[in-house]
C-alpha cells in the first residue's frame, strides 16, 4: 500500500512514522508512507496557501489552486482521494478494514481554516474521525493511516486481531499480569486456578458485563451466541 | 491548564507539541504539557513494563506497578486522571469543552498491548476518541489534547469558534478563496455580489442542505428557528 498525505505541517507527522508498529511496517515494505508539503506548489510568490473568502466572514480560506496542483502530480487510476474533513462519514472499525484493503491512498489535510470548495471536485471520500474540533486534519491522517495500517497482513501478529475490543463486538475482558498483589489489590482467584474452561466463561462473562454497562449499542447490534444470551439473562437478573 | 501524559513513547509528541496552535498555546504559557515515560519507574532491573497474562491469552499486559507509581507522582487534589482506552466514552466536542475547564489532566497511554486490570483503580475517567483500534493510545491523547487546547482563552480568535462545524450543531457552508476561476469552475456568483443579506441566506441555506445529506442526526437534535425551519421545508420540497 501507498499513503501520500497533504499537509502543511509535514514535521508533525515524524515522531508517528518513526515509532513502533508503524515504522515496522514502513521497513518491512508494508506500506510507503509519503507527507507533501502543498505550500510547495503555490504559484503565488510569497509562497502563500490561504486568502481571505469570497463574500466576507471571519479566518482565512485555504486555496484550491496549492492543493489540487499537488494532487494532479499523484494521483494515479488505483488512487482514493481523501479529505479530512468534520463533514466527512465518521471512522469505524470496518470502514479502516475496507480501506486496508486499497492500493493507494491521498489524504489531504486541512489546518483549523476551511478550504475552498472546488477542492472537493477531486475527493472521492471524506472521513472525520469523530464529532470534536481539531486545529488541523493532521492528527485526524494519523488516526486513519494508524488504524489501517495495523490491519496489513504482517504489521501485527494475527492473533492480536481477534482479542481486539470491537472485533468481536464485545469490549475486552479484564486483563492482569505480576505481580500477584499490589497495594494491597490481588489477582481474581479463577486466574491462577489453571482451568481453562471456567477462566474462558468467566472472561466472557466479564466481557459482557462491561459491555453492557458501558457500551449497551455495541450488544444491540450483535449476534448473540445462546450462551451469551444465557449470560446476560444472568448478570441482569443479578443487577 | 497543566496536561501530564503517561506514554512509552515521549519522542512521538514531539511534532505535535511543537507545531503551530498547540506550540503557540504552550509558548504563551496557557498550558504547560509534560510527557513522562513510565518505563522510568519500572522496578525490574531491565525496566521491563509487560508481563504474560494470568489466565493465559495472546499477547502481552502492561504491568500496573510502573503506571501507578508514576502516577503517584504526579496526582494532586486537582487532578483529573484519564485513561485512554477503547473502552471509555465517546469524545464529542461537548465533553472537550468540560474538560478545557479543568486545571489538571493526567492522560495515560497504553500501548497496543492491554493493561492490568488494576489501573482502572486509579483512574478517574475512561475516554475514547472512537470505534476503531489504534496502535496505541498516543495519538488518541493527542487528539484529546488538541481540542481541549484549541478552546483555551486565547489559543484561537474567539470568533472562529462560532464558525466550528459542530458548535452551531450544523455543518459549515461552502467557502471560496481566490483565484475566482480555477480549471473552468468560478465562485458562485452569490458571494460576490455584496449583498450582505443574501449571502447570509445562502450560506445558511447551503450549511442545512449539507446536513441534511450528510449528518440528518445532527438536525434532529437541534433547536431550530423559524428561517431554518422554513428553508428545511423548501430544500425538502426542492428534492
Amino acid at each position: 500500500m501507498k499513503i501520500d498525505i497533504l499537509s502543511l505541517f509535514p514535521e508533525m507527522f515524524e515522531g508517528f512514522l518513526n515509532t513502533s508498529i508503524i515504522k515496522r511496517a514502513i521497513d518491512s515494505s508494508l506500506v510507503e508512507v509519503c507527507v507533501h508539503d502543498f505550500r510547495e506548489f503555490s504559484l503565488n510568490k510569497h509562497k502563500k496557501v490561504d486568502d481571505y473568502p469570497y463574500g466576507g466572514g471571519q479566518g482565512m480560506v485555504l486555496m484550491c489552486q496549492p492543493i489540487i496542483d499537488c494532487l494532479k502530480t499523484l494521483t494515479t487510476k488505483d488512487s482514493l482521494v481523501i479529505l479530512m474533513s468534520p463533514q466527512g462519514e465518521v471512522l469505524q472499525q470496518s470502514y479502516s478494514q475496507k480501506l486496508s484493503l486499497e492500493k493507494h491512498l491521498i489524504i489531504i489535510c486541512g489546518h483549523y481554516e476551511g478550504f475552498d470548495e472546488r477542492i472537493r471536485d477531486y475527493v472521492d471520500i471524506e472521513i472525520s474521525i469523530g464529532d470534536y474540533i481539531l486545529t488541523g486534519g493532521e492528527l485526524a491522517s494519523m488516526v486513519v493511516c494508524d488504524s489501517i495500517i495495523r490491519l496489513l497482513e504482517g504489521a501485527i501478529r494475527e492473533s492480536s486481531h481477534e482479542d481486539d475490543s470491537f472485533s468481536q463486538g464485545l469490549l475486552e475482558y479484564p486483563q492482569y499480569t505480576r505481580p500477584y498483589e499490589y497495594d494491597g489489590t490481588t489477582v481474581p482467584d479463577i486466574l491462577i486456578s489453571g482451568h481453562h474452561e471456567n477462566i474462558r466463561k468467566w472472561r466472557l462473562q466479564q466481557s459482557l458485563k462491561k459491555t453492557l454497562r458501558k457500551r449497551p449499542d455495541l450488544i444491540k447490534n450483535r449476534q448473540m451466541t445462546d450462551e451469551e444470551l444465557k449470560m446476560i439473562k444472568e448478570i441482569e437478573k443479578n443487577d
